[in-house]
């Protein structure tokens, strides 16, 4: 379960202007185009990770858009890099030289495969790096064997990777457009994620999210989020207390951005590592200009407990923490920071999301995803005519 | 050099406003206290350093602050961390019990030591951290051997960490409040950087950058800054063409949202990278509101050039790049991005700052901070009474 709580926004939101935005949520909600079906693939994909796994030391994941954002997110949250995976490493989002000769000193000597994630295949970061690392593959093991350690993810309704990956005689993977979690199935599958299990989840989340009233958790996301922007509030913080949360948070950041900032309309969405920067942002957001609004994202630790322990004189002015374990000293400390920036007047909106596992993951994309889909509409930058991304 | 840019603010900004507000930055910069005294003390560091390079695997730096922020966004733009270095892990901004137990995890059968970098002492997630890792370290070697893997770097003149270093028996470097070059030499001699060499090309910056003039590249950036507050402008989007500023972004973040975002004031600095990002914040920036302004970064690209080669057929259509350089495309896109943006009405700052190595960083680092105390006075929100922090 996602647990929207919107309770600590009524001093900036009204009950009466949520009752009011309803139907524009449901009518939003409404006009989404069908999700395009989803092609029964998983066992390819399995298939293909299963190769990747055994052929390659190294699985280099290219893409600039909103695809490998999500899947590096997903993977570092997930700290999910075993042992016996082959190494990933992303890149093709950039045109630095550095990063270009890091990646192939990375690459040296190594048995390594090549991922590319792109909806359209125009990019030229993505491009660049496809067609040196291609070289590299051909030179290594000649142009037959080379297009079997390439792999194509990409909307097969646009673009130029598709035709491109099927001359070349790429595996090709199609994912339907703007749905990270499903474009993010191959390089999961390679780091050993379990695919099938976080995909159940998520059309479990589905069902869920399908709800049509104000208790559907995206509804109030979506409906005060919308309030906060026609209020006037320039920014949405969004912060989690999970410091391998900061790739998923730039995903979310981007997801959003690119979907709503148009027609000079949009909130812009920053991503805080809360507690680690509440003396910069956390500072700003109580006592700097009253512009923003915080969705406070929170995940449930696990794991060994740790206790604090007493010191000799409490040199550190510590010893009240004396025996209390880390996780509770933390949930103290979110509550009490949802308290202070809501009692100094900026309205918060708070997710649970329990354990930073696959399945809650797999949840939260889906909840992201419809949610933006939504609000992009209720803010109005969507027009008919125009595609769903 | 440092070279900023301000042709690309005309739309927005008047030279007639700019030399309005010549008075008043310089009454800001003259108002400056005096820089405290550094203590010459890199001998001692270099000791240090060299003695955690001699016993130990792992190096912890712990702290919350700019100061953490600021060592490891240099070493990470320095890709410093050699072969035969400890391996340097950051730790104690966060109450993470999943980040506790992975960095235990990282620790186990391992020598290492702790630098402790912290202002005052008084953050409840270094100090809980510090604790854990000092019992550790104690259990292994004894209270009397433990003491010396311990190091505090500390403001004399604030807080618990001085005391209790120096009651415990620890190594204490002192680092004068808010300086995060000083704060930092430790963990960079540690990773093998020339601190020396460092700050000696900080120091030239300084020299440099005491004119009194608008020429002064400061100056124009606290100038156009301000000026650009003034006008509304509610974000300040801060990018570099390079993958590893992410870190060194946030701490630019951290110190201008520190010092400024107070008594409702205050612009909001959000780090992005380009290109990788230009899909959603860039976009945002193009086609959303009108409330924000860039502050472009530039490095110049160094190492080994790589050459965009040849395809059959032209598949992703890229062969106009076949025989360019990648730093030559790179550089093209850069000034087309600024130019696209400019024209879309978006004021944009560039900063020009030469390869990305120590003595560029040392002297950006002085320009960001003298920048910074300078602008929070023009912002009007330091007052004499008050630290200068």
């Amino acid at each position: 379960m996602i647990g929207v709580d919107i309770s600590n926004v009524w001093g900036e939101v009204s009950l009466q202007e949520l009752l009011a935005l309803e139907a524009e949520v449901a009518a939003a909600h409404e006009a989404l185009p069908e999700r395009p079906e989803e092609i029964p693939q998983t066992e390819r994909i399995l298939e293909a990770a299963a190769r990747i796994r055994e052929d390659s030391q190294v699985c280099v994941i290219l893409g600039i858009d909103g695809w490998a954002l999500a899947a590096r997110g997903i993977l570092e949250l997930l700290q999910e890099e075993q042992q016996d995976s082959p190494r990933i490493l992303f890149a093709g989002n950039t045109l630095s030289t550095r990063q270009w000769n890091g990646l192939k000193e990375k690459l040296e000597g190594k048995d390594f495969s090549v991922i590319v994630l792109s909806a359209s295949g125009g990019d030229m970061e993505t491009g660049i790096a496809l067609r040196g690392l291609r070289w590299m593959l051909e030179r290594k093991h000649g142009t037959d064997k080379a297009c079997r350690r390439i792999y194509a993810v990409t909307d097969p309704e646009q673009g130029t990777l598709g035709p491109m990956a099927k001359a070349a005689g790429w595996d090709v993977f199609e994912a339907p457009s703007g749905s990270a979690l499903t474009a993010s199935l191959l390089p999961l599958a390679v780091a050993g994620v379990d695919i099938e299990e976080m995909m159940r989840s998520a059309r479990e989340a589905e069902t869920e999210f399908n709800l049509r009233s104000l208790e559907n958790p995206v509804w109030q996301y979506v409906a005060v989020r919308n309030l906060m922007y026609r209020s006037g509030k320039a920014v949405e913080l969004i912060s989690a207390w999970e410091p391998d949360f900061g790739t998923f948070g730039r995903w979310w950041q981007q997801l959003f951005a690119a979907a709503e900032g148009r027609e000079g309309k949009g909130l812009l969405p920053v991503p805080v590592e809360l507690p680690g920067e509440r003396l910069g942002l956390g500072q700003l957001a109580l006592h700097g200009r009253r512009n923003l609004f915080e969705t406070m994202v929170r995940f449930f630790s696990t794991g060994v407990k740790h206790t604090v322990g007493s010191q000799w004189n409490d040199p550190d002015r510590l010893n009240y923490l004396e025996g209390r374990t880390l996780d509770q000293v933390e949930e103290d400390s979110w509550f009490e920071t949802v308290d202070a920036h809501a009692a100094a007047g900026v309205p918060v909106i708070t997710v649970d999301c329990g354990e930073p596992d696959l399945r809650t993951l797999g949840r939260l994309i889906r909840f992201l995803e419809l949610s933006c889909a939504i609000s992009a509409r209720v803010l109005g930058v969507v027009h008919e005519q125009a595609s769903e991304e």
